[in-house]
């Protein structure tokens, strides 16, 4: 075997062997491919594409190219939780609190952000002391104390997929389903969790620009789930601007703080919070009890009827929406910081910011800029950029251009004006924060590009559309 | 300007501009552009095509990424003969010195060879002496001396190109009419000809298989060489099988060399060599003056009927035709031997060698095996495949496998039936001749598989098909 049929192979548009993808995959590990070989083979795989069976082999090949993290010690199905990545995305930090308070252990690994995408880790390190580099047995011991735990992917974790994201990142060869969705479930499934609720993004902000295609990933992600033996959902929400009030690191520990105990939330962050919430809750041991309760106390029911199915969903969405109304699901977040090193009074203090006001800039000491509505007369606004709003954040220091770049944790973008309301002359749209390095000039063009305002007479409210898309 | 956005814009099959050509090209050499990322742009151009366009920017970058040659001072149109590689293909060596004899002046560079398929400098180094590393001055010296010259490529010549080859040549990226043509073209313009014949070879043992792709590959080297103000032609001719009755490298010398003399001609070879030589001389200065010529005499013609061109180009042919039963076309190959240090009187002993005997085996003191046919009723031979001699050839030490390799000078395969003709129980079909390289089992196999033999009461001649497919 060599890597050159194996190359021409797929140039023209035949389907590679497992050992072909394995040849590949260790090669770059062991040194029997080069880089040029494998940047060759991507570029290949990206113009010619690859069925579900090479998609999972391939898959396959970069999680077993390192260490394979077991979690069955934790005595209960782990339900793991993914977001291929959109602008604002705070979702983890504030399902995984409200899971562990419903009993369903979550056990997390998350990655940093890279381009105008955040990562969980990032957010989590604005936390005075959180360490997120935590060895296996204490990150299990984690979970089974306190129900949840969120740690940075180890350097051992599919050391094949770190390899070629570095390469598909300077060689123009990002942006192939196949590829994305190995690369995603390569470290799912090497870290371990026996269910997995995909959270794919699709809109401006996301990898996955339209409907179709953010289905196409979800379908691949859901098959390979399957082949290696795991359950999995996907749910396909909007991206077409940011998920809530927050962009930036501390920014969104704020939002997610303040969510849990009720003080803000946003609905449509609300809506997409819920939905996975329900479909984890779904595939966890604690579905399994409700549904037997159900049916023990409706004996007379024929399991057949879907209406049950839709009355036991309900009883799912009830107890989170109960859950939601306790301060369990903020305490457990607090158990969370505090068991790995995190400062949980300064937790306690982000509650009382009030991020319309200036108390963020006085409690960070950031600079900072707010985007004012000029029009004279009152206008609606139609549109916010998820994409250019992640543009500028990236710009404000709140992301990393390059793998190795320093970021500014207060960095970010407070959304104060939504899709859909209407403002007035003067009224505060946005509020940026930087230490130092854009140019507010440029910052504040770009946003005002990203927002599209309608005159309040002629707009017609389209059809509410939710920002849950799909559920498959 | 950033190499990822010109592999993403190549990527989607959008045409690059001479700017974004030009800096990918410098950028491999000037470390801006990484190897792996110059080849997911190759498999780019692969998988999406390049414009003619496109094709002459990237030849021109390449050409100037190093030494281009002026041949001026040699005061005549130098017209260059390019063939496209294939099996037996021993043309240079016979061409150069019958247009040298024809005062057409002949400065070439040649390349070793690769693969299956010879190089010219292999063959001119299995000459005692012979140098072909030699100094532009020189160079052009020799070619205003003796009227030939052909040297090996130095390496400041389109030093680009060499990179981009090596690396084609290990990622799958070999078979792409305009990295094939902007190679071929980028040497020849940077080597300085003012005219150039291609020969365009089409068959199992060339890189076109066909009649339709070797036709693009030689409709684009004319643009190309029209767009870099060079006249052009092609010839394309048929590489089904090997070309004449020698595959190797002394082994072609001879062949040469018998056929300058005229003691072997081998009559599809001889097709060839009048074809390609005739197209050179309408390139020439001494076309000028014999059209002139030719209206002179026949100052009532009209110049517009093309029958006078018919004629014009019969008289070429009867040139080529009558300097070949002249002394003189030999004598020019003697003197630029010696002329590049070769011993002249070795290639007079070339002369006595009969090939369908055992002389070669006694001046070589190579090991042999002759093929057999091994039928007990005459047969006729339908198909000689020119791929698999070349594999043999390969196998037997002629050839090299990888740049670094040593080849035996005096290894290859001499066929004494070709196709068309009727052979009887225990003829001798075929001779290989190796050191000790290859299993000279596994060759006999090889070669067994490569003829196909008929029926000789079944037979019926196809419409005899010349081995000048097209001339464009």
């Amino acid at each position: 075997m060599n890597i050159i049929d194996i190359i021409e192979k797929k140039k023209k548009g035949e389907e590679l062997t497992k050992e072909e993808i394995y040849f590949s995959i260790e090669g770059i590990l062991n040194g029997r491919v080069a880089d040029y070989q494998m940047s060759a083979l991507l570029m290949a795989i990206c113009l010619k594409g690859m069925t579900i069976q090479e998609t999972t082999d391939l898959t396959l090949a970069m999680k077993y190219s390192g260490d394979v993290i077991n979690l069955s010690e934790i005595g209960k199905t782990v339900v793991d939780k993914h977001s291929t990545g959109g602008i604002g995305d705070k979702t983890t930090l504030i399902v995984g609190p409200i899971m562990a308070a419903l009993n369903v252990p979550i056990a997390k690994m998350s990655g940093r952000g890279l381009g105008i995408t955040g990562g969980t880790i990032d957010k989590l390190d604005s936390i005075p002391g959180f360490s997120s580099e935590v060895s296996d047995e204490k990150f299990i011991e984690l979970v089974k104390t306190v129900g949840l735990s969120d740690i940075a992917q180890t350097k051992s974790l599919a050391p094949a997929d770190k390899k070629l994201y570095a390469l598909r990142d300077v060689t123009g060869t990002v942006d192939s389903i196949p590829l994305i969705a190995s690369s995603i479930m390569s470290k799912k499934l090497a870290s371990g969790a026996e269910a997995i609720v995909l959270d794919v993004k699709c809109g401006t902000g996301a990898f996955m620009r339209d409907l179709d295609s953010a289905r196409e990933l979800a379908d691949t992600m859901i098959k390979i789930a399957e082949l290696d033996d795991r359950d999995c959902t996907a749910v396909i929400s909007d991206m077409n601007q940011p998920l809530g009030y927050t962009v930036g690191n501390l920014l969104e520990v704020i939002e997610a703080a303040q969510f849990l105990t009720g003080k803000v939330r946003n609905p449509r962050l609300y809506e997409l919070i819920r939905e996975l919430c329900k479909n984890m809750y779904i595939l966890s041991d604690e579905y399994m009890n409700l549904s037997l309760d159900y049916y023990d106390k409706n004996t007379d029911l024929d399991k057949d009827d879907p209406r049950n199915l839709t009355n036991i969903h309900n009883l799912v969405y009830e107890k989170i929406d109960e859950i939601l109304k306790t301060n369990a699901p903020y305490e457990k977040f607090k158990d969370f910081i505090s068991a790995q090193g995190g400062d949980a009074s300064f937790v306690d203090k982000l509650l009382d910011i009030d991020l319309n006001g200036k108390d963020f800039a006085e409690f960070t000491n950031e600079g900072y800029k707010q985007i004012l509505y000029t029009g004279d007369k009152p206008a609606v606004i139609t549109k916010i950029d998820a994409e250019q709003i992640g543009r500028v954040s990236l710009e404000l220091g709140a992301g990393r251009i390059k793998k190795e770049d320093e970021i500014d944790l207060f960095a970010g973008v407070v959304i104060h004006k939504v899709v859909g309301d209407t403002v007035s002359k003067n009224d505060a749209i946005m509020t940026i924060y930087s230490k130092d390095k854009f140019n507010i000039k440029d910052a504040t063009e770009m946003l005002e590009d990203a927002i599209i305002y309608s005159d309040v007479e002629s707009y017609v409210p389209e059809a509410a559309r939710g920002i849950v898309l799909d559920v498959i």
